[in-house]
């Protein structure tokens, strides 16, 4: 049933990427931050597709190690050159004004405005995206062909922003199963105007959500968390921390999932739990892909929940990795950059791991002396004719009812194999209606 | 004592290679399948070799999961074309008719005959060899060339064959050892004029039968079981499978041993059972090989033997593997195609096993502490005269003494020194004489 | 504070090849052997940096299962030609005379001659490395340009030496630590006018011991063995191998560090233990080496130290190991072949160890859920500018943090991170300032 479910959104997915590409529209030109009014509003957004629950965290509340910071709200902010011009215009671009200026309004000459401004001489054409949450400063980004071009003299400086009381929020969605072992799927959403990192995350859990809401039955219980980046996943794990130690079986941060790159696991800290072993047999499945080892020094919230006190089973599967590609963390890391397509098949991949996730019991060969006579349970031609085209699903039945010894899953299974887990899959169903194979017993 | 056996039978191996030659000439001509007069009179002509005990399996008996099948017998088979042109002349080579072809006379024109040819177009010289034990159907195997210039119009089809009431044999032969523990080997005699896979098998088995029988003293029981393939692995087990499974230590499958191709190992399921590890070290002393890991999806017997409930530690020892030659399972599997040095060799190959297995004790050095000093044991040229020839064998003891520790066995010690493992034996032999090293005591 | 100590060290280092070499200049000459005079001369001169306790083992003792040899002083030693040319002179160089030659005064013809001439033909121009400790005989070493070139006819032999009862020796020192546990370094000093093999080892633990002499405490004990290859070796253990395996947590036969080569680290027996991760991350920090398991088959004490009943954790660090260099056991293994830089470089390598295993502490995040907010204990800089220098310590506290969780010593975090011990060890001192980890309680 799943599977038809699952062949039905991919006739869809026509539909999905006009779909995505909607929302893309929509959410690109918020201003988000860690908080404040264009996270709160882009979330809303998302709620059309994924509803949730808020979590508040609130101003100068201590959570581990941490302080929440104030709100932040910027309202206009350029700066105005001798010549007149403007420069740096947040209203053109909100990549212009270094994420949590202080207001400020002033007359500086270059020399001292230029601490101030941030760009990239090997990039001349981007504008860097820098932040200032934890430390009171203000700043521009502008290309460096801005940069180098400014003419000296006196700038007005104008940043109409504000920092005030208020919360960081974290939107939450669960979707219940037969047990209580729990996936998690977490995501950010406090990068203003970036389309691979980030707006792909939230993007893609939102479709994901729809898929596996729209599944007829769930063994695991499925939980989403949409959050700012890092205090989000810190303020998260002081509410659900214990939860998920104790109910966690896999989870992933979901990022950079919209461009045209191949796959890239990055594992957990444990580096063997199900969500790392699920995500190298789908990925060993779709072609070239990369594995890398968990990472403590760089990457997004799996560095809180593989974080020694919690050391979640949580990895992340991206497509190209933050930071390994050009446009990370700049103004061309834009509409541009990402294609529709990725996006859509992303949305494939995490949930053909979560139909692998589904399909993981432990099989016992119900006739485990020699192998069951496969021609008597339909299963088998009985003209040895040499390379017929049943080879692949007939070769894929005697290995599983070969591991099927109430050991392997069927991700060892796949792993040992060399099966496709899909196929191993549907041949678990054949063997099963045959009587040859039964779920261990537990 | 065991090593000049060898060396013996080394010194005779060109009568083996003749004697060999001799039987592969009786047996080749005979109808061999699963069950009747072929496979008898076959066992009876090995049986000059290596008298077996005949283990009986009666039609319609349930053996695990299978039933045994009626017995076959084919007298003549051929179709006369409408140019009255005899094709497929079971007479002429028996692999022409389908393996367990039901009786059929009648005549039928070209379109209703030809869903029950058998050729292979990529090899259009050879015949293909095709069975159909389990399902009631009639065939005749041609070459390509033939198949395709068959004329238009009836032709007459004539198959004097039956199938009845009887039994599935088996042969077993014992050769005792001082203790009860055993090594098993397996080899299958149902194929009929195919010289490989699987002539090579029992002749190979029932020489080294001959070369086990006269050694002087035997650490291990052999187990010798010439059966019917797969059906007979299973009938076999379903005698002396819980045996087994209390008493073996290592076994082989023999196939495949008649071509110049180089060694090939297939691991049992488990993977490191001492049937794996003597082989690896055999084969590493032997120059090229290949090793590959177990895989149920093809194969012979050892998907029997290492089925879940059994999971014996049975590998297979072969030289070019089925499956790996254009010519398997064809009529190009014939006396040209392999070379009777090679069978030669591979019944050395199999006796240095046993004799691997025989010498495979745990050592322990009783000057453990430090080196002994081997000049006064005689052991050692107490002038260290660089890159002498003695290097070699000074090598093999200073390991032997390192690594006799009461944890490695020989063939530990053969695969972490590197050192060949008939070298060590005989090493051993002088250090044991000297007093160095003494048995572990269990 | 250890640190700066290293600092200093350093810049010393021009001072410290300066008294090496003259150290060297005054050892090179002595002619040593496991046992007299040129034994006890050199030991004596080292003294004047490494001040030992000796041990001293009477001829004819039993040492497991060895007997002390008598002691062997060698006074002259020459062939006289038929045409009064002098060859193989031991007063010009000790190397001529073969190891332990008894004495003997005669008159024997080239061929009578010839059965105790040494030479290496592929080395014509050098003259071998010869000796006979343990069976009586005589014998002269030469080049193999003037072994070809001898005239026939009679020769006068003449060795004034003497073997008589007397002691073999070993040099011992110990620098006392905080705990218990120690540190073995080893090396011998029984080779004649031999540079790389030997003097390098001895010379690398003298100004060794200097330094780890000069820290200002020590958590390990460190104990230092200068001892007659072998003999001296099986001596030592006799003495102290019941306390070494109580306490020993790393050791390292020195020897062969003189030379412009490449580092190269030979296991221990166990192949993982302290001593074998610690070099082994030192070495891979330093640049391009070479890492070799262990074999008894060659090498030096190493070879007592990880017999079967001691299997202590000693390795051994070289930089081109005995028998890969083609001057090793030759007259070309001199001053020329070493480099005092490498020498003293050797000496820094083996002081980096003595810092490894000084801070190889388990530590405790404290603040272990959840990374802590590094701006706020003044570790990270709030503003996340790409690529700045900081990012290889942000690195290192992001791992050390991840890390620091009761399981992981500091070199499994070097290891696994990727880290340089030496910027973690810095790391490690920041973050305990901070109360950001703590050792773990034992």
């Amino acid at each position: 049933m799943q599977r038809i479910q699952a062949k039905a959104n991919i006739m869809l997915d026509n539909k999905l990427r006009q779909r995505i590409e909607a929302y893309f529209n929509r959410l690109w030109p918020l201003n988000r931050s860690i908080t404040g009014q264009g996270f709160r509003e882009s979330l809303a957004i998302l709620e059309e597709i994924i509803p949730v629950k808020r979590l508040k965290f609130e101003t100068g509340r201590k959570v581990f190690d941490w302080v929440i910071p104030k709100e932040w709200i910027a309202r206009d902010a350029y700066l105005i050159a001798p010549d007149g011009k403007k420069y740096a215009d947040f209203k053109v671009n909100n990549l212009h004004l270094m994420g949590y200026s202080v207001p400020f309004k002033g007359r500086l000459n270059l020399e001292e405005l230029r601490p101030h401004l941030y760009s990239l001489p090997n990039m001349p054409d981007a504008i860097p995206y820098v932040t200032s949450y934890y430390h009171d400063n203000w700043g521009f980004c502008i290309s460096h062909n801005e940069f180098e071009n400014l003419p000296e003299g006196e700038y007005e400086v104008y940043i109409d922003s504000e920092l005030f009381p208020g919360f960081v929020e974290i939107g939450e969605a669960v979707l219940p199963g037969d047990t209580d072992e729990e996936v998690l799927f977490s995501t950010y959403l406090c990068h203003p105007s970036l389309a691979n990192n980030e707006l792909s995350g939230p993007l893609t859990m939102a479709f994901l959500y729809e898929r596996i809401k729209a599944m007829p039955s769930r063994k695991y219980t499925y939980r989403f968390v949409i959050n700012p980046e890092t205090i989000g996943a810190v303020c998260y794990l002081s509410e659900r921390g214990e939860h998920l130690k104790k109910h966690l079986i896999a989870g992933y941060v979901m990022t950079c999932l919209g461009d045209a790159g191949k796959f890239t696991y990055k594992l957990s800290r444990h580096g063997d739990t199900l969500a790392d072993r699920v995500a190298k047999v789908i990925l060993r499945d779709s072609g070239e892909h990369s594995i890398l080892p968990f990472f403590p020094s760089g990457g997004s919230d799996e560095r809180q929940y593989c974080s020694p006190g919690f050391n979640l089973p949580v990895g992340s599967l991206m497509r190209t990795m933050y930071g390994c590609y050009p446009e990370y963390h700049t103004s061309l890391d834009n509409k541009e950059f990402i294609c529709f397509d990725a996006l859509s098949g992303s949305v494939d991949m995490y949930f053909s791991i979560v139909n692998a996730l589904e399909s993981n019991f432990v099989w016992k060969n119900t006739v485990k002396y020699c192998e069951p006579q496969l021609g008597h349970h339909g299963l088998y031609s009985s003209v040895s004719i040499p390379k017929s085209q049943q080879e692949e699903r007939t070769s894929a039945i005697l290995w599983l009812l070969n591991l099927a010894d109430g050991e392997h899953d069927l991700l060892a299974i796949a792993d040992r194999s060399g099966c496709k887990i899909e196929l191993l899959i549907s041949v678990v169903r054949e063997l099963s209606d045959a009587d040859l194979i039964a779920p261990k017993k537990i």
